[in-house]
């Protein structure tokens, strides 16, 4: 058995319904995965500043999710903050991020891929990590789909409709092969929009926790995990406890679902 | 239950022993691994003449395996030789290669990673690969143990030693934090090394599998698969079958071990 | 006198007519231009698939060049198929590439340039060479006239309109200053096009003809020659020997037509 | 009068001493520049975890500095934490970082320069920031002098000792024409440095405070600061307020060390 | 007192008056610019041939302007020449260029950028300067106002109406967040269009002015001055003084304009 | 026939004798190579001063050319010093540079290059060069000889001897598979080198020659020549003549050499 928790990094009431039920229906058959989300604080991440606000509390909660015995956590927002950090505070379990896996799996499945993000706001940092990642060269286009996070689920045949018009924009004006749903919000609708335009439609709350179960054998078997060496070296536990870094209670603000097993 | 076909692009009668249990041994669960490797032809491929000669034999293994109701089928050498035609002319069967599916997990594990091969003969089309695949800011460097491709497996103890010499010299010299080996000629060594160096080292024989088996489930449940729009778009058959051009008999040369269900 | 072979690798009787007086009229005073096509196969080559189907063919007859005492061999197709390989297996006779060729010459004349070519199908591939051979810099766009490769010279007036406002496109919107014709099936076009245009257009069948005609001369007078440590190394002609990989007749399936001198 | 806040965002006693002082000496004659450093948490940042614990606290104390009125705050950290999100959550207030700042200095002062930093775990990060800020094509090196942050103003005699050497591998190994010291607390060195190097040495302590007090000049007098558009829009106060984002206290855990005017 | 010297490297009555006046109205309190413009010669500089022309003219007096005692030479010119030669001969004074100075502030005033510039001609040198000082991935575009140099300033109405347009046409086209005037003679019109776009609009006469001022005090308290290790070491003064390099007159050719101080 | 400028852009006594032999052996048979020299002025080029002060008689010489019906001017120093200014000026005449043909012809020679430089002073601007040209990602190294370009010619022995050990390295330890002689005072030793290091060796007054021979025959027989569209559109004569710009008798100092037809 896989235990994956992922980490909704804001507030939303779409972890009682959707989201929970839509994480049980894509898992694996040997997984749970819970989802972490915050009780206060943000509803969308869209700004540097909220997501600032959120990363000590999203890094203890991948620190106690290890202690707690989870084989991975996912970070479930596109822009994967704090995706380093967590991997560098853990020692054991696998972290998983929204684009770096989407990424990686879109650039498997074709040449160009196109990145729908709700909008335009997002779009220098998600470069950013394109570039950081090493795929800019594959990189066909950002659309924009001019809809604020919190209107992505809402008005679902609106959205629906946007994702529509901004992919064929992708796929006939730049050459994309492959789509990329740019926020974590806008899932579900990948279904619908790839049995209309005939090319792959990642997923990015599904990715991320693909590529986790996939890590999670990964380390079981052959230990392949984080390299702990420069990049993912954890800091000294005489550091973290003697300036009682972790004294901080800020995983009180984490909400759990439990998923079905 | 998933089928991979693991295509050896060369003749080799590891193929009977070390390599058929290997893959037996790390395979998961509900998967059958069978192998293809070559009758005839290049024991080994460092030279851009033997990938050419091999390629229409194994591009037509492919469509055969993809006939045969393979779900996967795996190229099994680290130049990726024919990865993109056979994503092209198959409609259904996922393809990956040793080379794709180790960079995609080695940048997923460290910031910069350090690739060992068998000679420096293989550096330029790899770096290459390396470019074209978009990961070429997180290479380290290319680290060559200066032996034949048909050496590594013989004199296996030559072999660790001239490894884990290599893997060192990446990792304090060049800042490497993950280690891939190279060659599918250089399997089973991860372990050893891993355990010496304190930092993931990926085999590129298991790599390519478990990313066939991670993307076999994606495509089953939620229709990802290789685009067919542009780069992977297929030949048409009027022409195919009209010109002839799969009339060759060249599957004749291919045997095949089963594997372990 | 300089002998060169003239490769278009696919099934094309252009060959007897317009392709044959063509190189005839282009060539040196001193130069005798062969041509070799295939007698069965692919009728074009858009397809990876394509392509390694007439990959080892193409090998063995510029391998077959060298030995009938060819100064050149020019590989005729834009994708330049084989180009790396064709140099590492031979000694003495100089390969040209039509894109290659044509790329050089191109950066020469002008800062930036468009490539025109038949159909989207072919950019990705092309663009990776552009990648890899150093001038993604410089190039400005690829546009399609989006015609299948047969019809260029069966429709010419229709060809030629469409090349027409592809380059004006790419000269207006794009800030081409150069134009190349990205497929050797678009021979004969430049004329008409320079003329309209007033920008140098590239035929890619004269160019690899030119800069082959040069190499050669490099070659007897100076001595420069692709270099055959590394990336062109020979393979040990034991194995080749050894292995039978010679033995396959697929030279028979290519006819040649003689040029005058 | 230019006031300035300049953030040390860790916990050290140097700002009572050293660091006071030597504010006070770099300014301009009509420029204040006050210290704000951490009175708990960590003492140094080279974890991504440390960066991403006192970001929140950093980034209200840049929010706070503009409401008592600073022009420009500077985040005194080579890694540059929280500097898109201080000028996005910001309207009037210029915002410097210690990289930025010293790398287009360097850029302006020579062709290619080294970053001399304390350890090795510092350099990815420090690397990706040199990529996203544009200027990787002048890096000559990062060169590691492989002590502790902490003990840089410890035994001063050995920091510089070892600064020398590495200086002198980039100059002479690396091809360096300037030598960046790549960690706040490397403050001081330069002079000595450049008095046997004969470079230019770029402190980062300083290198911020000046941008600093010239892009106050520059916001005064021809009103050019921090664009609003896209990358540092501002998040609506109506969900900053409403969600409750600054109420927390996180203000309280910084001291104030006044500079002379 | 900071005294820098404006070179107007072309021959213009603007000298004498508007250009005069802004300089003085922009300059720091304790700076006196003089401006050195040419008495004969090109009035623009649009062309490689005018830039080449006017080089060794320039560089004689920013020589001279040493020898004078000015502390800095602006280059007023956005193509940059001389820019490096200068640095290469001179010892102690500060050379900056409109190009380099613009671009430096832009990056740190926003992502993206866009350089709106006379005519498309000057285009392919200056996307050559802006990948040669690393700053290529921060280019949102260039965008050509159609206007030649010298009409800039004659027709202000029109320039203004055109550069707003082009402005928009950065902004909401290509996600610029900060605009660059890509020309000396696009002076003054930074405010209008600030105003109207709401985005920091970098004028290129300010910029390397201001720049001067702050590397004039760092040069003067810090000892910070271009490295004259490699790109900038200055020829042997046997070869210059015995060759009779500096013998020519061409720094008759300059007339200048005091400022107020 | 064609006839050649050759423009050795400084002063040097070789021209008489072994350079003036050189061109008349490694011509073309229907070819004549004039030399251009100065007969004043600097004897090397190695600071970008120098190259500024030849450059208005540089470019005039080759106007000149023009207009006295040369066909090609090869600009012979491995700077291509006013390479794109001579181009935009003229609009017939070919103009070559050492560089630029130096690096297209090794990069269809082997994979990756190495480029030996008299003294690290130049190597900043020629690699930005090679970035311009488009060919870093074949660069293997710069490798200096540490010898002044004077030097070169004087002490022959020593000269080879150093030249060997430079290519050597670059070679072994940096994986060069052909060696650029970057320097036109190297001209000559290109042949023993070839003989011990086994590796294309490009001298680079030969390769501008047998470039420009190339690129008169493309003029003439295809029209193809330096595109007159944006890069390289000629100044308008109503200003060059107006503005007195070629009235300066700066082709004076021009020494010319017959070569034998």
């Amino acid at each position: 058995m896989k235990h994956i928790l992922y980490i909704s990094p804001s507030r939303s009431n779409l972890v009682d319904g959707p989201l929970r039920a839509y994480l049980d229906e894509v898992k694996g058959p040997d997984t749970q995965v819970d989802i972490a989300s915050l009780s206060q604080g943000p509803t969308h991440l869209p700004y540097y500043y909220y997501e600032a606000l959120i990363l000590p509390a999203l890094l203890h909660r991948v620190e106690q999710a290890e202690e707690e015995g989870y084989d991975a956590a996912v970070i479930g927002c596109f822009y994967d903050p704090g995706l380093r950090a967590a991997r560098e505070i853990t020692e054991r379990i696998i972290v998983t991020g929204a684009a770096e896996s989407s990424l990686f799996l879109a650039a498997s499945l074709g040449y160009r891929f196109s990145i729908l993000v709700p909008c335009e706001k997002t779009i220098p940092q998600m470069h950013e990590n394109v570039v950081n990642y090493g795929l800019v060269g594959r990189l066909a286009s950002f659309e924009s789909v001019d809809l604020g996070v919190l209107a992505l689920q809402q008005s679902r045949a609106e959205t629906e409709s946007r994702l529509i018009t901004a992919a064929q924009r992708a796929i006939h004006d730049k050459r994309a092969e492959v789509i990329i749903l740019g926020c974590t919000r806008e899932f579900g609708f990948y279904k619908k929009l790839q049995e209309k335009l005939g090319v792959p439609v990642i997923d990015s709350v599904i990715a991320p926790v693909k590529c986790a179960e996939l890590m999670i054998e990964l380390r079981q078997r052959f230990n392949w995990s984080h390299s702990k060496v420069c990049s993912y070296k954890s800091p000294p536990s005489e550091e973290v406890v003697g300036w009682g870094l972790r004294g901080r209670n800020d995983t009180d603000i984490w909400r759990l679902n439990h998923g079905s097993s």
